[in-house]
């Protein structure tokens, strides 16, 4: 088969790969009907992770089950399935918690931009909708593979209720669905940070009540000033950046919460700093096979509809154009489809 | 009067103060009944805070109402009071969502290691008990001041529920008196990390189940072991060093949640790492006025004695030998009676 292989900054190739097969009994293959390029996929291509071998890409996929293991009890050939970039156990006490993305036995899956696909502990990881969708719905049952949980994890974690002020930093797909997410928790007021016009109107259409252009103290005093002096009660830091977080920290009301699930680059926090902030940091890797049921019950349901991240559709074979569309941010998120 | 000042390291003198007046219409002039040196003045004793000049000391106090300011309404003269070494105005949004020591106008009350004491913003910031209370009890409505309202913020930091696995790290009396706090939330397993024999017999008295003695690697290794390989629910970070911060974090479970009240010295934090981590973090100044009418509920009608931290009673004039105590960890509290 082919599929895209990273070999270095900005070298994403379409390529000859091994096609994937059953190696333990507790895998699935998925033949995948949608991937899409992360957000974090872009911290290699970029160069800032460092890629040291060429490497299999993709890590958001739904598709049909093509073949299981002998002791995969929970899914079966021709069911369409979705999963996490963390194949979970779901049995462990840390699945059990709901925090499947700390499973005591968590494997990254990888790969997944091709047409198939091997996802290990498939009975813990893969969730099946009620019957094959139709087409209209894949765009936003891909998104729950990760940004559409992501965003949500981003929520929950910033203790977001109803009636809740809440201040999103970050216009990515995440920081989009965080917005989507805080509106269907109930928050009250939801101000969007963003500086495009496409990303504000998307962050509008998901329920953003208020934007703010304005980045760093600039866009903290505007937070501050417009909950009269007070700060957010609830702050998704959705980038992973020093600037982006100190500056979710610095949008928070004392006793307030970040919920932050940007993955940290070079992101270090002033213990004293910190204290007198006198705000509650929670975030980490989006237990998104947690979230599954609810979300895929929510979609299947026409209540959300997170596909819209998507604004850019390409053949598989055109991989290297999606990366480069959201290196440039040209699109805010892109489909591939094998 | 007579007052403790601090020179510079481990220079404590007795010496003679001006009398504190009233010096706005909020403020409160307290006849001290008790005061004590609390864990943070040892920061600037050993030397670690530098002391760029003469410095009163002293933010512990309980005492009877000797003058109040004009615009003084809720306290008055003959009255017994504890306050918080920050004051309050007990009215903006920050007092009033419960983080008193984020008041918009909150003020460090110091100089209490005296017989005469001037608190600032008094009706915001003192909490009358029912009566003249019984000699006996002066300990710990003194203990409410500081550690105790502290340490009970750390367990509601870490989210101690009935139930909860606890690990409290630090066996001062903050630690000790978040584990009588853990008890009174209702936490089902309290561990406490001490290797001090007094230090332990408290904990056990006020309500540890389990003792642990290593610290750092092994003491994370200790409590995962304690915890079937999960780790703690909760745990209460009590000490403000880099390790002691590690160390909760490293104890804790994916999802679970540390609350740390240490005033946090030298500690930074890798958002990378602590992302992995999964942990909740929730600390700060501790909004012990907040907790005050609670606290002083519980003391009053004898169900927590949090007095007991109190190893060592000291007149006044003998200050710099509680000092001296404390720095030696010969004494957990030296309590000061003018």
């Amino acid at each position: 088969m082919k599929a895209a292989v990273l070999y270095g900054p900005r070298d994403v190739r379409f390529e000859e790969r091994d096609t994937p097969r059953i190696t333990h009994p507790t895998d699935a293959i998925i033949r995948i009907s949608a991937a899409c390029v992360c957000g974090s996929d872009l911290w290699p291509y970029r160069g800032i992770n460092p890629v040291t071998q060429p490497t299999p890409m993709g890590h958001e996929y739904c598709g049909i089950v093509e073949e299981v293991g002998k002791s995969v009890n929970s899914v079966k050939p021709g069911q369409f399935v979705i999963g996490s970039f963390f194949a979970s156990d779901n049995t462990c006490p840390h699945c059990k918690a709901g925090y499947h993305s700390s499973c005591q036995h968590k494997e990254l899956v990888g790969g997944a931009q091709a047409p198939l696909l091997r996802v290990p502990l498939a009975d813990g990881t893969l969730v099946a909708t009620p019957e094959i969708p139709s087409p209209e719905l894949i765009p936003s049952l891909l998104a729950l593979s990760d940004v559409m949980g992501t965003g949500w994890f981003a929520a929950k974690a910033a203790n977001v209720k109803p009636g809740t002020t809440v201040a999103v930093v970050g216009d990515g797909a995440v920081g989009l669905l965080g917005v989507l997410a805080a509106k269907q928790m109930g928050a009250g007021r939801i101000i969007a940070m963003s500086r495009h016009q496409s990303r504000q109107k998307l962050a509008s259409e998901f329920g953003a009540t208020d934007i703010v252009t304005e980045r760093g103290d600039e866009g903290v005093a505007r937070i501050k000033q417009l909950t009269n002096g007070v700060g957010a009660d609830a702050v998704l830091e959705c980038v992973g950046t020093a600037e982006s977080m100190t500056q979710a920290i610095h949008s928070t009301r004392p006793g307030g919460t970040v919920g932050y699930v940007g993955v940290p680059h070079g992101v270090e926090l002033k213990g004293e700093e910190l204290f007198f902030e006198h705000v509650r940091l929670f975030g980490g890797p989006a237990p998104v096979r947690h979230y599954l049921p609810e979300l895929i019950e929510l979609v299947w349901n026409r209540k959300i509809n997170p596909g819209k991240v998507f604004d850019l559709t390409l053949p598989l074979e055109r991989v290297a154009e999606g990366y480069r569309a959201m290196d440039e941010r040209r699109a805010i998120k892109a489909m591939l489809r094998p």
